[in-house]
């Protein structure tokens, strides 16, 4: 059976999960995937660097905890040395899930150019590269026969890119709508409850769904990243950042949302794109009142779901969780699922 | 290039359509797709049968109007003759989409059992076939290394069966939650508006959601068999009709309804099955008055929606139309399409 060496960058809530869910399922899941998986590195802010060609040691990794040590107490390095390790380790795969600003994609952008420029595959949980470099980051992957996944950029494990990409076969896709941040979703909920706007930002913050910061969830940053990479991935748009038309919610009053209430509606801020009769593609992000019976009016609470419009069905809509820890390292799990379906079908076609 | 032959069984709306769609796409779809498609056999109950190893001309097939002549006018025959057909034409795939009694499967399920018999694949949108045989018929076309594929049985060309087989690999899947019928779904809908119980299946009916004797939607008859299918293919569950429990929609009133929304939910007609803790799986089709921040509970109109409770994402939800004679025929297509790459994929294996 084949295993692959993976190398986990950043040792945070994702990748943590990720190497629990191998240490846990591992056995379980070649039986049903047909491969294994083995950490050959491991890097991390505040942990440093581990390299072991052999495979680590996950329960000892697992067990430390980075206030008390680095991995420098267990044969490794204090200093995480990203670069050296992602362009020198044994790793096929490298498994991307670092701390980064979504304004630069950094460090995740460079992560990933280092991988593919030493002949690694890579998947991230990192909005930043694919949003900000997703055309470089592809064609270096394509150009070097590696794969380049970002499922979990987009709604955490909930498939949306690979549910467009797989299941539309012989449709033609027009555009799509989403509701793509579980923050500002969760607090014109609340809003339409009654609560005020602050009051429920602090709520969101309390449940763990809104960072400590919540502008980007708030103005829209964040699905505007999102837009982004859906637009140019799957519809092949070929935007910039500043192409994508961004208003956040923070102009809406809890008048606006109990009077569109009371008219049948629902405020959602709304990431969207559409592909113009030019062939061009324009896309946006903006609240917008729906009526009830829109596809997206149902996605309550911090829930993420994008409607996608065909030709021949319509709108489809997927719904799911949009973040979470175990949610997001499935998505990693879930890209390196789809690397190894795709060398099959290479070998295919060979 | 690949070129499958196909013979359409059944030359009402849904085969119509997909002769349409290859008549008039077909160039295209085999840029995207690899292979190209040719009917050399057509049957239906009016027309009778028309069978053309070198490929039927579509555009003359397409012109006969059944109140008008058969293809016994063309070349053919008045007699149908499904059997003989099925069993001797050139045809690599039967495309079945008959008129077919639900209750008995037939005569779908005959045609599905004839074809893998005689080494051709089969997709069919018929439900009877799959939710009473499908053990038998999937077992018949494994060991004789054929397809059968049925994602039209359950909601048209929205692909439900395919995501979840497709989507959640390394995922445990625990159960599922449907609203599998449109025309109860838009009955429910409009009485909760206000309207009576005869007088929504009335604007049902003139809106050509249901049929002229609508009980199997109103019943949940329709439901019955869209959950076992389900539950047998994606839960492996061994059930057989009886075991799913079915309750309809004519005991609500509208009453029913006023008052579960004054209480924040909304009755849905919900088809249900779950992993219980022994591995036997229960299934069951009834009406449930839903919280309006259940994922089913903004499923409006005639549209459809399955819910996959999942183990590490939780429910995932994908909601698009569950009926339609333009979905329903590219449901037969990306039926055709899943034969393909499984082709390829099998040659990948060897």
């Amino acid at each position: 059976m084949t295993t692959y060496d993976i190398a986990l960058i950043g040792f945070g809530g994702v990748n943590r999960t990720l190497a629990e869910l191998v240490a846990t399922r591992g056995d379980e899941l070649s039986r049903e995937l047909g491969f294994g998986l083995r950490v050959v590195a491991i890097t991390d802010l505040r942990l440093g660097s581990l390299v072991r060609d052999g495979g680590i040691d996950m329960d000892m990794a697992l067990r430390i905890n980075p206030a008390d040590e680095t991995f420098a107490a267990h044969g490794g390095s204090a200093d995480p040395d990203n670069e050296r390790v992602i362009r020198t380790c044994a790793a096929d795969i490298i498994c991307e899930a670092t701390f980064t600003n979504p304004a630069t994609g950094e460090p995740a952008a460079s992560h990933v150019r280092w991988a593919l420029e030493a002949g690694k595959s890579v998947c991230t949980t990192n909005k930043g590269p694919v949003a900000l470099h997703g055309a470089e980051l592809t064609g270096l992957a394509q150009r070097n026969g590696l794969h380049f996944e970002f499922e979990g950029a987009v709604m955490s494990g909930t498939p949306v890119i690979r549910f467009a990409r797989q299941l539309f076969p012989g449709l033609n896709l027009n555009g799509f709508e989403g509701i793509l941040n579980g923050t500002s979703n969760y607090v014109l909920g609340r809003m339409e409850e009654g609560l005020g706007f602050e009051e429920s930002v602090r709520e969101a913050q309390q449940r763990g769904y809104a960072e400590a910061d919540p502008t980007a969830d708030i103005d829209g940053h964040d699905v505007q990243l999102k837009v982004l990479i859906m637009a140019n991935e799957l519809l092949g748009a070929g935007l910039r950042l500043a192409d994508v038309q961004r208003q956040g919610i923070s102009a809406l009053t809890p008048g606006d949302l109990s009077r569109a209430k009371n008219e049948g509606r629902r405020w959602k801020l709304v990431g969207s794109a559409r592909r113009n009769p030019d062939g061009t593609v324009s896309a946006s992000v903006a609240p917008a009142a729906l009526p009830l019976d829109h596809g997206l009016a149902g996605v309550s609470r911090a829930n993420n779901a994008v409607s996608f419009n065909t030709d021949l069905l319509g709108p489809v809509t997927v719904s799911g969780p949009g973040a979470g820890r175990v949610e997001t390292a499935y998505a990693l799990l879930s890209d390196i699922i789809a690397m190894h379906g795709a060398r099959n079908q290479v070998a295919a076609d060979a």
